[in-house]
């Protein structure tokens, strides 16, 4: 395990951290948000943009990639890096969230899990041993352990659930079955550039998630991550999810919150001691003409913002707000144009990365907890 | 007219010449060609990779920016260049193009184009009178008066019709009434900024087209275009037309043939001395992942090109072949990212565009022909 070096904490505050994780791309600082590039490019939005915007580290989608173009594809363009042209860290889920977002079109037992494509039809047995190799072929610099995420809304007990109470027999079952597959992960790791975090299942059951941080921490990984999470449970709860969980994982070891992006969420649980983030919200919200500001969230379709001259947040130092108005994003918008959705996008990712920025500033500083006062 | 100032001729190279318009907005170097942004943006490309393609002047419609946002909120935001961002020239065409392409929505008598909105089903009225004051509100830089837009493909004589055969009713009709619609767009005049390009018509037939540009020069314009052509003729047959028409335009006015984009096509209009383009090719092409390369043009959805590591153009300047891989263009346009889009966009204008500035170095050089014999 290259523990001491792969992270390091250079400064705290309360339980938010300031750190740094070392890639063989480049040095990532946290707490860090990285951009979801799906097919390998965020959508609409071009790698040295990405940069300006700030962002340090993407995610790429294990599972699609296989399907198309196939890792082996990537592997001879020099990886992620080389095909994409974003040469920073690449950070890859390892296909456990489809077992929620495709879950109508999959068969999971012990092997694995078995896709019906709904490109081709065909089926696609993804294994955690396959995970791994589709991973590492992919150049990841961080790769995620195979894990079967269950939505804890499948009869699992209510949000009010008191900790330590009892999950349901179903997320138990994928919980202990993904600690089985990290298992297996952790066996078919060939290359040692790649870093691998294990996932902390169990629904929102804090006893069972504590159970499966335990086990998983005992297998050795080079970070954690909290799976299963934001897909539509109480934010409280979730928090309280999240730090009693922190204290089942090694203290010194980068921790990660899977698919949270509000902005006043992800500063909610970098103030937990939350490592790193990923979430399409920036950019989705920025497709649908939902813009990030500092007085909050603008609707930019809305009519109000037909006539109005003004940048969307005149506090954004992104390229969208230093060249355009709402009344052009407004119409852009309006007319289906995609420049639109791209300049929107570009400044929620703006806006959350720098978020992020002025979050680690404010912990190296020990005024975490007045900075993210002052935000909302 | 401002003409002796407005456009000045530095080179000369057979019919072909290099030249210079001078707009409020910039100098334009002449030949050029003006990437389309139909709704004030060109599709999925920012105002600062169009500068950085070697963009110079862009090209807005009239008829969608009338209906939507409207030319009054444009204008509240500094016109088109306040609007939009692009600082730099901006050509509007009339309107005229839709009455071929939204032929089935519309009624055209003495008055105007009466369209049938296909947005709101709500009957607009585009007289020349109004199509002068909307781009004049739009800021335009140079405006172009209202035509009757025929194509010849509809009832006239075939391509290979003698020059100086007689042209169809239809197309007589309408060449005449766009006549007197210029007389009309001259006299609704009120901004001094903006030039006023004159229409030649007349279908396929060459007297006809003489004819119309003989009058339409008599009514004294700061330019001239070539209308109605690009329908879907025969490009020898057309560049007669435009070789004879030139002879009854005056000499030292810029000449424009619209909506032509194909390399080879430009350079042919270029030794025929026509002095400014506008085609939606590029972009068009680059969404279909057709690019336009030194080595003639690749259809990058192809399998061939799936493991393709080299750029789309090796020869190319541009930031998309500086970056990127026909495997990795070739995966975006697959799996219907954006991104795809947009960088294939980039290139073909940038293709295009360079071919202008070369086309132009050769003109100055007095080697314009062993140039674009070089080219293809």
């Amino acid at each position: 395990m290259p523990q001491a070096r792969f992270f390091e904490i250079a400064a705290r505050d309360g339980a938010a951290r300031q750190g740094r994780m070392h890639t063989p791309s480049g040095v990532v600082e946290t707490p860090a948000f990285a951009p979801v590039a799906t097919f390998g490019a965020v959508r609409g939005v071009a790698p040295d943009e990405l940069r300006a915007a700030g962002a340090q580290i993407l995610l790429a989608n294990t599972y699609h990639l296989h399907e198309r173009p196939g890792e082996a594809v990537i592997e001879a363009q020099g990886g992620l890096h080389g095909f994409t042209g974003w040469r920073g860290p690449w950070l890859t889920d390892s296909g456990g969230f489809q077992v929620t977002s495709m879950a109508d079109r999959l068969v999971v037992d012990e092997d694995g899990v078995t896709f019906a494509s709904p490109l081709d039809g065909r089926r696609r047995l993804l294994t955690p041993e396959l995970a791994i190799a589709v991973q590492e072929a992919l150049g990841a610099d961080i790769a995620m352990t195979l894990d079967e995420c269950r939505a804890p809304a499948y009869g699992d007990p209510p949000d009010a659930e008191p900790a330590g109470g009892a999950a349901s027999l179903r997320v138990r079952a994928a919980t202990e079955r993904t600690l089985r597959w990290a298992a297996r992960c952790r066996a078919a790791r060939r290359r040692r550039a790649t870093a691998l975090f294990g996932i902390v299942q169990g629904g929102l059951s804090e006893a069972l998630r504590r159970e499966s941080a335990r086990a998983t921490a005992a297998l050795g990984f080079d970070g954690y991550a909290h799976g299963g999470l934001g897909l539509g449970e109480n934010a409280a709860r979730r928090l309280d999810l999240v730090a009693a969980t922190h204290a089942e994982l090694p203290e010194l070891l980068p921790r990660y919150l899977m698919g949270i992006g509000p902005p006043e969420e992800i500063l909610d649980a970098v103030a937990a001691g939350v490592d790193l983030f990923d979430c399409v919200i920036p950019t989705r919200h920025g497709r649908h003409g939902v813009l990030f500001t500092s007085r909050g969230s603008l609707k930019l379709r809305n009519a109000r913002f037909r006539d109005d001259g003004a940048p969307p947040d005149p506090d954004c130092d992104c390229s969208t707000c230093a060249q355009h108005s709402c009344a052009y994003l407004h119409h852009l918008l309006r007319v289906n144009e995609v420049l639109g959705a791209r300049l929107a996008s570009v400044h929620n990712l703006r806006f959350v990365l720098r978020l992020l920025e002025d979050a680690r500033r404010a912990i190296a500083a020990g005024r975490f907890d007045a900075f993210r006062r002052s935000v909302f």
